[in-house]
């Protein structure tokens, strides 16, 4: 992560983009707060991230690498440094229909070993996908 | 899934091919057993699943895409119709480094509106992630 | 589940009641909102529910029942009839200390087949546990 | 745990029977491999683990509290000391039904930091729920 400035959108934007899966699904960090450990990531729903060939709906896949990666960023830019998922659940909701999908990250607790993160997804106006996700905190 | 015979592994490989990310992250199932419950898929680790540019380890979300997929088609060439992840649980125990990782799933409960499937992803010789999905099985 | 009124505190611990751990840890109604989806246990954390012997923090089993028992609940009075767990997820963030803890479950979806609930634990003034929870619902 | 032996099913039940909810659910070790990373409890399905009074199925959390208990002991025997729950799930696969219910854990993983745990619970010749446990496993 050196090199990066994970104190503005930009820079996060910079690190997010040297994964090949993040470019390849069209992650966007559209919003953060370091200090709340809050963090947005936008994706389109079609295309890369469709279910299948010219579905409209997303992936189990793709919500699940937009929840783990969304969780990750959060406690990343709060932390400043890399804190790699433990675990995660995702519980599907509805199907995630619509031009883009948006994944909003919160930080539950952060102690020495572990943070607990949840996830909400949203698309086209409505809660497609939760997660939650466990980061190891240690630097 | 009308067209795919889902009891060979060609015309089951043809169905997951459908799928974009599936093709960009190098499916292939391997094996197979309807009757059983079992069925494998292996991936390359490093490339399009790396988890930063030059990485040889898979990313946490390629995993989970990995993961969910094994399960769903275990279970669909059980039951011969398609069966919608509803949730899913992820640990991961290991860095999954290594050229190929095979993920193994495994259906514990299939019954009237929900199978238990557990998979287990080896790479390099070792376990790195095990996961546990919840499929809706009506048709 | 007959004979009881579940629009109303009394009738729904009533109910409670009628389960011996739940009376053994000394579950207690304290709010609830059918409409909205919401409902609240308090128990003591000391006693009964305590990690071992003269402990003042709760056993993880104590919270995970206060969990699995407040989502069901928050579930029951919302739809009137039972709504069986399929599974949960629990996690332990602090020790649950203090006197009494409060388990505020929120039912995040509901529909045909299944019913996704939150439920935060504080104990304290702390948030100690946070669980989730995937119940059937139908009838 | 100072003054237990844990070297034996004696020493371990002994420990067992300091919390309460243990020896209210009637906990019992019945087998166990330290170094294997393998360890049994079985416990009574009616009476206080009853879903409710007079049923002969046990309680989510009667469940829950199995699985939790008997995760935490496999890894406590195997690492000879207290090994903290950080998160569970439980998957309810059918109704626990039967005169007793056993639970068995098989430490997966164990790391410096988390062990990660399988149980198995069967009753009645099924079985009838499947949980997994991360352990803090730091002394």
């Amino acid at each position: 992560m050196a090199g990066h400035d994970l104190g503005s959108l930009e820079g996060t934007q910079a690190l997010l983009e040297t994964t090949a899966i993040h470019r390849w699904l069209g992650f966007r960090v559209i919003a953060m707060d370091p200090a709340a450990g809050t963090l947005s990531i936008a994706a389109p729903v079609a295309g890369t991230a469709a279910r299948f060939e010219g579905a409209d709906q997303a992936h189990g896949g793709a919500l699940a690498t937009l929840i783990d990666t969304t969780a990750t960023f959060a406690c990343s830019v709060m932390l400043g440094h890399a804190v790699p998922t433990m675990n995660l659940r995702v519980d599907y909701l509805r199907p995630a229909a619509g031009e883009e999908m948006v994944a909003t990250a919160r930080v539950r607790r952060s102690g020495r070993t572990v943070a607990v993160v949840d996830v909400d997804v949203e698309a086209g106006g409505k809660l497609v996908a939760i997660g939650r996700c466990v980061q190891a905190t240690a630097a």
